[in-house]
């Protein structure tokens, strides 16, 4: 992969709102975005991090809110350059490379609209291997890479830098000022040398969702062949089917918190899955207990078209199918589950690895129960 | 006036407390903080904003969050410097004097605590001839002169910049940070250089305090010579007598908001007064009529020993004087009501000059009632 055209950034867009896990916003914008950035100053150059000197400075952009508000408030214009032209200037060097925070949703693709717009090049990696609601979920993190200074914008001119001394506060405060920005913002933090980052990063992230993606469109119009292409890229294992009987979401602190409630049918008929929202998926109970949870990837598609679903995109008879996709190995680590596991997302169970779980099945055929 | 001792540093904290309106926090911990500096660092030096050279750079610093909060918080300690320095690496040029944002409770004398501590002089001068409870409501805002870059930080080594594209948006975002850092953080912006600053500030504000304090002082123990000396040094009226009859005060969005209610004595017996807070008294109601309000000072003294009370001291039961206390001229033109007027704060009422109020009567002795 190097330059990027319309069609790899669809796929990257496409395949990234698997990993997403439901979060990160509707994907398909932030392609909107790079398209239209790639037409203005040409195609986004994508290079491995094996291509940069050590000492070349590194940073993550992203958006950082309740996803429901990226709806209202895309495109985001200038208020990302702005946020890496400030950055550059507190830490008083150019940045050299950009790195996807996330692999899902919006934030994906939007620092290929960046380095368009800056002309550098992104990294193909990511932090996460998933997307994640909170800044300081990433394996910077669990490395030690601070996320501050850390720049916030938003799209009237205003700049916020926080230097904060965990990336806990530095979550904390820059949630707290994208809330007063209109519930989401552009922002830009973990800059750090490619010595620092390289062995941090989760590589090749791009070309995997792309993938993906690649895959999903050459499905498209078949939702079995979909979800069957995405589970054989993912070795996903099919968690539940059934239709949306309960859903409730608010915003709340910056983030889209609630829970889905779903009817088992085919081969759960007569069972009910519980998903705890907060941005992403985070946790999935079948009957009362927990079959999934974070950091493994709870991914939720619409049977009808084998297409996943945004925690935003969910309505009220939607029929699903779940997934789980197991997390990087360095997220079940203790170090890794101290960042991003179900005590730091405020549950009191201990983790257990998806694979491990009685409940996870191989996929069979949707048939008829998805158009029932 | 020049090298503060102890005597004087209590001087201005109790006159600065009498045109806080009942703000900026209990000014006698800004005292403790101010000797303590004093001790360690030596004594404060003040001058006239006359003594710098035109291109001098001089900032306010200040304490920002609810009064309420700021008595769990204190002391301030090294986050006032803390967030010095940030704001001379920010702008890439020292500090060369402080400035007083307000010249009542706190924020009147941590300006000397860091200025000895910093060893730069406090000039003899405040942004607003009073206290105000946000920080966009200066007479700096008047003149146009921006408060970003602003820095906010707390105890912890935490620090926030704030490169806002108006005033307003400074305080929105400098509050929504202190907030998160506790309900009350330490501050500095309102960088300039002497040159754009010089016809914008209230010239010989601490020695006007320190006066009003001195006088103070010397009638202490008889509250009727207290509350006569504050009088004759700044032209008060007399706009109510009574007790707290009802008291309503809450912490909402970094600020204490609230009502008193006073049944009157004495003259006013028969009459209730009304006062509305956020931080400071800003809109005093006599029997449903407003008798005075901000940018003119009201004021709160106990009327048993004759000094001021600030907004979050009052109790049920108190019997008080209330006076009021006309503003620096700058605020009644239309651009200062625009920055400090009722509209600002949220009322529809137009403002009307304190002395034009019928209800403003020339002071009494207090009298029997108070001990009533």
């Amino acid at each position: 992969m190097n330059r990027l055209d319309a069609t790899a950034l669809r796929d990257i867009a496409r395949g990234s709102s698997v990993l997403a896990g439901g979060g990160g916003g509707d994907p398909f914008r932030g392609t909107l975005s790079a398209i239209e950035m790639t037409r203005q100053y040409g195609p986004p150059k994508v290079i491995t991090i094996g291509e940069l000197p050590d000492d070349a400075i590194v940073a993550c952009p992203f958006i950082i809110g309740a996803p429901l508000a990226f709806l209202e408030k895309f495109p985001f214009g200038d208020e990302l350059a702005v946020a890496a032209r400030e950055l550059e200037r507190v830490i008083g060097a150019p940045i050299a490379a950009l790195l996807p925070a996330e692999i899902g949703g919006i934030n994906s693709t939007l620092p290929l609209a960046l380095g368009a717009r800056m002309n550098i090049p992104v990294i193909d990696a990511d932090t996460m291997g998933r997307a994640y609601p909170e800044m300081d979920m990433t394996l910077l993190n669990v490395e030690g890479i601070p996320a501050a200074p850390t720049v916030v914008a938003d799209e009237h001119g205003n700049r916020v830098v926080v230097h904060a001394t965990s990336n806990v506060w530095t979550e904390t405060l820059a949630r707290t000022v994208s809330v007063k920005f209109g519930a989401a913002a552009a922002g830009i933090g973990y800059s750090a040398t490619v010595a620092r980052l390289r062995h941090a990063v989760i590589e090749g992230s791009l070309s995997n969702v792309r993938a993906i993606g690649r895959a999903m469109r050459e499905a498209a119009g078949d939702p079995e062949r979909v979800i069957a292409s995405i589970t054989e890229l993912t070795d996903a294992v099919e968690l539940f089917r059934g239709k949306i009987v309960d859903l409730n979401r608010e915003i709340v602190d910056g983030f889209v918190r609630g829970t889905v409630l779903l009817d088992g049918a085919g081969p759960d008929a007569g069972s009910r899955m519980a998903i705890d929202i907060q941005n992403e998926y985070l946790v999935a109970r079948r009957d009362g207990s927990v079959v999934a949870s974070a950091p493994d990837i709870v991914t939720v598609m619409d049977a009808a078209s084998g297409l996943p679903l945004t925690t935003e995109s969910l309505r009220y008879g939607y029929r699903l199918v779940v997934l789980g996709i197991a997390c990087n190995e360095r997220w079940r680590t203790e170090a890794g589950l101290a960042v991003g596991g179900p005590a730091r997302l405020g549950y009191d169970f201990p983790y257990v690895p998806l694979e491990q779980h009685a409940t996870a099945r191989a996929r069979g055929p949707i048939g008829a129960w998805s158009t029932a």
